[in-house]
C-alpha cells in the first residue's frame, strides 16, 4: 500500500529531526504543505497548524471555523477556541521532541517565535525546507493527475491565443481574456497573475500587462498557468502580429533549439544543472550571448515555484515524479524578447511534456 | 503636499526604530508592503527587499530581472545580481541602524535569519507589525479609489446572482461564473478564492465550492471579491432558491439587523470592538444566540485580512481612511447559514459603504 504523504514526509526525517511543524499565517501567509499533507481541497485555515512526528501521524490544530472542514481531511483533528488552547495541544502534541523541523522559508518569523514561547528553552528549531522539499518533489498519482489538468487548460488557451490578437489590442484585455477562457475551461483559478508582453515590454522577463496597444511587428509574449484544485501549470508562448524584426525571428530559433537541448538532458538521476547547461550553451555560441537572464526551470505543484533548480549552479538531482519548467529566453532590450515554456514531469528514462501546445514560430 | 508613503511610515516609527525592512521571499510569501510602498503595480519581486530610514527615504534592492520594472516604481533602486552583492547593498544602506523593524507576520524565518547574517550582533531587530499595520490602515484617495473599483465589479455580479443560480446549479460552476464576470468587468483577479456554499454548506463559514447541486428550498451564500490593481474588494450575499426553512428567513432578517447596528457604530474614533458588539447583541439577543461564530469585521487594502479588528476584545479605534468588513453571520450546522457583508468606509463623521447591492430578502 502507498504510505501517506505525512509518512512518506517522516522517512525523510534527517539529523535527529522529531517533529515537522507547519504554521500557517494569514492570507497570503499560508503554506501549501498544510495542504499537502491533510489533502483538503477546501478551507482558508489561516492560523491552523500541522505536525508529522517521526512515526509518520499527523495532527491538526484548527480553529472551530473550520473544524468541518478539516474532519473530511487526513490527520488527527485538534480544535481550539483560543490561543492558548491551540498552545496546549501544541505542546502535548510535540511532547518529547527534542529537535523540532520548520520550513524557513514559507513560516512567518512571528509563528517561530510562537512556537518558542511556549517550548522548554533546549528544544532545538532547526530549518526542514530540505525535508519538506525533498518529500514534495516526488509528485504522486493524484499530484500529476491534477497537474495535467491545469496543464491541459493552459494548453487550450496558448493554442487559441493567435486568434486572441490583433493590432490594438491591448496587453491587459488579453490577459483578462486569457484569465476568462481558463476559468471556462475549468480552471480554479489563475497560477499567478498573467503576463502579456507586447513590443519592447516583453524583454522585460516579469513585466504585468498594462495599456500597450499590440502593433505590426511585435512579438507578443504570454506567461501564463491555470490551477487545478490547487496544483499549478506554467506555460510560456510567444508569437508574433506580421512579421517581426529579423532578430526577433532568429531569437525564437536559438530559444526552441535551446529548450529541446535542454529538454534532451532531462531523465530520472540527471544533474539538475544539466538541461540547463546545455540551453545555455545553445544561446552562448549563438549571437544572443550573454541574453538568457534567468535560469532554464524551477519545480512546479501548489506552488509556481518550487525548489527544484533547474539552473548552471544546481547541486539537486532530477527525480522521476518531479515536475519542473522548461523556459529558456533571450532579451534583448527596446526590441523584445522571446520565452518559450512547458511543464514537464520527469520520468524513468526521460521526461514528459505535460503542457501540449503550437510551439512552431508563429505569424498571425 | 502629501507625504510619501516612506515618509508616513517614518512618522509612524516608535521606540527608537532607525529603520522598516520589508523582506520578500518566494511567491506566495510576498508582502504586500513593498508595493505599497513603491506603488509599483507590475512585477513580481521574489526576493526584493524595501527599506524606509528614518528620514522617510526609500531604498529598493531588486534583482537585475526586475530592474527596468523597479526603475518606473518610488525609492532609490539598487540592483542587484547575485546574493552577496545584495547583503553588501543592504548592510550599507543600513549602516549605523541600531535598531530594525521587520514585520514579523509577513516576513519568513529565514529572510530575518539571513538579514542578522550581516548584521552587527548587537543591532535588535524587533516587531514592525503595528508601524506597518498603522500607517496602511488610513487609505490614501489612490488607494480609497483602487478599492471603490475592486467593490464596484463585485457589487455588478452581487446583483446578477439571483439570476445566476437555478435548480442543479453546482457550487463550482457558479463560482467559476462569478470570476469570469469580475475578470470581464474588469478585475484584475479575484481577491480570494470564491466560497459558494449551498444548503448545509453555507453553514461552514469557510467553504470552498464543490459539486454539490442546489436545490429549492436551499440558501446559497456567496463570499467573494474581485481585485483592482492589487486591492480588494470582501462581499457576501445570501439569496434563496424558493422559499427556505422559516429559521433561514428569519436569520436573514436578524443578520441583517445586525449588520445595520454594527454600522451604525462605526465612525472616526469609534472603538473597533463597537460595531461588532452592537451587531452581536442583536443576534444573543434573538434565537440565534451562540450561532455568530467568527468576528463583524476586518481590514482590507491589498491584503484581503488586514489587521484592523472589529471584534469583541479589539483594542483598537476606527479612523477616517480605514476600509473594513461588516459581516455579520449566524450559522445553523446542518441547516445553513446566512452572513451578510459589506466593504465600509470609516469616515470622519460615519461610514460609507464602497459595496452597493441589494441587501433585501431574496428568493429566486
Amino acid at each position: 500500500m502507498m504510505s501517506s504523504r505525512a509518512e512518506r514526509l517522516a522517512q525523510n526525517f534527517a539529523d535527529g529531526v522529531d517533529a515537522v511543524v507547519v504554521m500557517n499565517a494569514s492570507e497570503p501567509f499560508l503554506d501549501t504543505t498544510y495542504w499537502y499533507l491533510t489533502g483538503s481541497t477546501s478551507g482558508t485555515f489561516e492560523g491552523a497548524r500541522a505536525v508529522v512526528t517521526s512515526d509518520g501521524s499527523l495532527h491538526t490544530f484548527v480553529s472551530i471555523l473550520e473544524e468541518e472542514t478539516a474532519r473530511s481531511s487526513s490527520g488527527e483533528v485538534h480544535v481550539y477556541n483560543t490561543d492558548s488552547e491551540r498552545k496546549q495541544q501544541m505542546q502535548d502534541v510535540l511532547k518529547g521532541c527534542r529537535k523540532i523541523g520548520v520550513n524557513f522559508s514559507s513560516t512567518a518569523y512571528g509563528s517561530v517565535e510562537w512556537m518558542k514561547s511556549f517550548l522548554e528553552p533546549d528544544v532545538s528549531i532547526v530549518d526542514a525546507t530540505k525535508i519538506i522539499a525533498d518529500t514534495i518533489a516526488i509528485k504522486d498519482e493524484k499530484e500529476i493527475e491534477l497537474i495535467e489538468k491545469a496543464c491541459r487548460i493552459s494548453s487550450t488557451v496558448a493554442n487559441e491565443l493567435p486568434d486572441m490578437i490583433h493590432e490594438g489590442a491591448t496587453e491587459r484585455d488579453v490577459a483578462s481574456e486569457m484569465g476568462i477562457r481558463m476559468l471556462r475551461l475549468g480552471g480554479t483559478g489563475l497560477a499567478f497573475d498573467t503576463i502579456a508582453a507586447f513590443g519592447a515590454h516583453s524583454s522585460e522577463p516579469h513585466y504585468s500587462p498594462a495599456d500597450y496597444a499590440l502593433k505590426k511587428g511585435d512579438a507578443a509574449l504570454f506567461d501564463f498557468g491555470s490551477k487545478y484544485e490547487r496544483y499549478c501549470s506554467d506555460l510560456t508562448r510567444t508569437i508574433f502580429l506580421g512579421e517581426p524584426d529579423p532578430v526577433l525571428k532568429r531569437a525564437y530559433e536559438v530559444v526552441r533549439l535551446a529548450q529541446l537541448a535542454g529538454l534532451s538532458e532531462m531523465k530520472d538521476g540527471a544533474d539538475a544543472s544539466a538541461p540547463d547547461l546545455a540551453a545555455r550553451k545553445v544561446i552562448e555560441e549563438s549571437e544572443f550571448k550573454g541574453r538568457f537572464i534567468h535560469s532554464f526551470g524551477h519545480g512546479i505543484g501548489m506552488n509556481i515555484h518550487e525548489a527544484i533548480y533547474v539552473s548552471p549552479k544546481s547541486q539537486q538531482k532530477l527525480r522521476a515524479g518531479n515536475v519542473v519548467s522548461a523556459e529558456p529566453g533571450v532579451y534583448i532590450p527596446g526590441v523584445g524578447g522571446i520565452r518559450i515554456e512547458d511543464t514537464v514531469l520527469i520520468t524513468e528514462d526521460g521526461y514528459r511534456l505535460l503542457t501540449d501546445y503550437d510551439h512552431s514560430y508563429t505569424v498571425v
